[in-house]
């Protein structure tokens, strides 16, 4: 298996919590992990649900469902804690990479120096627990290395999410943007955000990409889908029911600024967001206020122009520079445990 | 519009129940008037959001997604009542149809005549208010006709749906069924649970239909499916997380009848069951214990075989007949009101 799930940790824990019963959610990439990991505590005798639902990020947590089959216990894998209200005790399973990062910054050690000397180093959560040799690494090879705290959507300081970038402004002037991990999502979203030359590595490949190119292509067919939302008179404007996604009073703040200009804008609330749901409704335009990658890595299967709310701004005049759309959230007090994570219920 | 919704009555209701804001819930055939509605309600003042997932009956109520939305009122379009806990006060507003049945029951007289004398009269909740009408119409061409209460699944007298036959079952030696509506997964059905000659007449197209071939074609294909699981040793249980189709009993009955018999079983909580969803997973087979429709409408979408109950009784060889899965519901004590119809939650 790529990834390592500490089942006897898990097990530990949900003896400790006196649980009978348990939910298991998983990311697509952990779900033979998730089976396997059934098996194990049943072995054991819990019982055990896994949760067939595809799974998008921690923001999309299943502990309304485990409530909702009598289970004592949610265990979530592959993603690390969000601030979010939770219903039933969580024990957050992160699932890191079994790849070695500092031999791809070594492979790309010629690429990184035009970034500069003074640079700013993210990842993704999978691979968290190397960023700081990556560090070391790159402060040996005489960079100045900046790790950014973030807020608290993420974990981990360096970690950054598709919605939040907060980790990459790091509050010094850096030269550039290292990011280490596989995707292009998450690095262009960094640029955007920071403006700064981003290099992507991708650890698994051992492929490194300039994003400036990325950044350009995909903001000229945003600027293609704003024009194309130009005549549109009605919006269905989506909120998502997943509740790290629910983002309610930015969805009345763009109704509001579409129909102080003249346009009508009806709010729709969804789980699983996407076109064909949509086909039976008669709205000429969508914006979507949840998950920022809706509207952007799904664009060619909608019928309909679809926008996010930096977007609706700029379609309105209010806004000139193009932004990716981002959920922040508040101060973030300290890092996560590396390993598993238990997080209760506030009373 | 091809449906009567009566948006006046509906705002009467909210506002008897001093709602400010609501959502609306309509299955696809409905959107157009569920947006209609919307407008109607916020020209008055009412706070709306329409709810964008696919809906698939009564069974599959947004009451707990209007609660976390923080709305006063669930509206839903399309459906009539099913006995089910509501987390918010539910407007129920079946739509029924503009079109007339009694025309294509002359039309089609001659084949009905086939029927025999004495017959059972079933319907969908689409045509409902007009079966009082077909009954009257079909005793004075001579006709015996028996109308069957039906469970609690159902709302009214005659009423029939894809998991639910209990009204076809008159208690009544009759000669045969003549069901009105469209599609052919509701007659197929009335025709296993009952195994009399049934007649389907299509009330939109007028044209009419016998059941027995149909029946064939489609337990044809099941004996397909179960042959094809024959040799299968994982099977994932699947419940669905929709509160009128979560069947956790007869699940856990399934999973003891597979494990007895020496086969594996993991039980698998879903809301919106498809098979890419399951693709990560590593079982041999499935079982859906939830809306009977899934495994035998999508059939073709599963590389892997997928189970009702009664079939996994088939492949282990407890039951020879082969039977349609079935929701069954407790004793219904009246009839609702054609119109719409106010549920509150039980304290």
């Amino acid at each position: 298996m790529l990834h390592e799930i500490p089942f006897q940790e898990i097990l530990q824990k949900i003896k400790e919590l006196n649980a009978e019963k348990v939910l298991i959610q998983t990311p697509e990439g952990l779900k033979r992990e998730a089976q396997a990991l059934a098996e194990f505590l049943e072995r054991k005798g819990i019982e055990v649900i896994i949760s067939g639902d595809i799974n998008y990020g921690a923001c999309d947590l299943a502990d309304r469902e485990a409530k909702m089959l009598g289970c004592d216990v949610l265990i979530h894998l592959g993603h690390s804690y969000m601030q979010i209200n939770l219903e039933v005790p969580t024990i957050f399973v992160p699932a890191f990479a079994k790849v070695d990062i500092v031999k791809a910054l070594e492979k790309n050690l010629a690429e990184i120096k035009k970034l500069g000397r003074k640079i700013a180093l993210i990842t993704t959560v999978q691979h968290i627990r190397d960023l700081e040799r990556a560090k070391q690494f790159l402060e040996g090879e005489g960079f100045q290395v900046f790790i950014g705290k973030g807020d608290n959507r993420v974990s981990f300081a360096g970690q950054i999410l598709g919605c939040n970038f907060t980790a990459a402004r790091v509050g010094e002037d850096v030269d550039g943007i290292l990011f280490i991990g596989a995707g292009y999502f998450h690095p262009i979203g960094v640029a955007l955000a920071t403006k700064k030359p981003t290099l992507a590595i991708n650890p698994y490949s051992g492929d490194s990409a300039w994003m400036d190119k990325e950044v350009e292509k995909i903001v000229r067919k945003r600027w293609g889908m704003i024009a194309k939302a130009y005549d549109a008179k009605t919006f269905g404007v989506i909120i998502s029911t997943k509740k790290g996604q629910l983002r309610l009073g930015e969805a009345k703040r763009i109704m509001g600024l579409l129909k102080e200009h003249g346009r009508e804008a009806q709010l729709i609330a969804m789980n699983y967001i996407n076109p064909e749901a949509l086909e039976g409704f008669d709205f000429d335009a969508y914006v979507v206020v949840a998950c920022p990658r809706v509207p952007i890595d799904d664009a060619e299967r909608w019928r309909k122009p679809v926008l996010t709310p930096p977007e609706v701004e700029l379609l309105l005049g209010l806004r000139e520079e193009y932004e990716f759309d981002e959920i922040l959230g508040g101060k973030r007090e300290k890092d996560e445990p590396f390993g598993i994570s238990l997080k209760l219920p506030k009373r």
